[in-house]
């Protein structure tokens, strides 16, 4: 997802006029803690109290999320919100497009990794080598 | 990594002949757990017990791993061993073609998620999705 505040061609984040109507009211936000970021990926560690929310953020690139903690997930795609239980070591990949807002439904801290692939060429490149 | 007793073309683990020159000298087998495993990639939680080794493999895919745990992971190339600290929460991501095994010099369990991505121009498709 995109950083905070973040306005790159490739991972959008920004604040809609209808926000309060489009995802979750809350203004804690999850913490980023960039591990990797180069041409072909970035590796973001992000962490929420309870009840912090990324935003309102648009995916550019396939991802992949690998939970450190247990955690209740809600998500809010504009329309609607779920809210998936997730144990600590489980993970999922999304391909780019996703557009949500994430929020900390754990009434407990909660921590995961994201892995962004910024370009799968470069990815196919390291496979040839 | 390859699974254990895995044969696929595209990651090979084996044991060699001079396996007990070239490698760690441990039968304990590190578990894995696989998570996802379709065209594109294949998501696996590995467990070490204090001491468990992968066993000699080479990646055949580019991969990334998170660390579940605090660890001090070993590695032996078939000439040097080198042990790294990690912590809970800490990534890596590495090309095709390692070769190495991989031991848990911690002196509890750990674990950890690897994502190997087989076919990155598959990611290429879903970026452009």
């Amino acid at each position: 997802m995109g950083m905070s505040g973040c306005d790159s061609n490739c991972t959008i984040r920004f604040t809609l006029p209808e926000r309060s109507i489009m995802a979750f009211k809350c203004d804690i936000p999850a913490v980023p803690t960039v591990q990797q970021d180069d041409d072909a990926v970035r590796i973001t560690r992000w962490d929420f109290e309870p009840g912090a929310v990324t935003g309102w953020h648009q995916h550019g690139w396939p991802y992949f999320v690998v939970l450190l903690t247990d955690a209740t997930l809600k998500a809010h795609d504009g329309k609607n919100e779920t809210a998936t239980q997730l144990k600590a070591g489980q993970s999922y990949s999304r391909p780019a497009g996703v557009e949500h807002d994430v929020m900390n439904g754990s009434p407990h801290p909660i921590a995961f990794v994201e892995i962004e692939v910024k370009r799968p060429d470069a990815l196919v490149q390291l496979a040839r080598q």
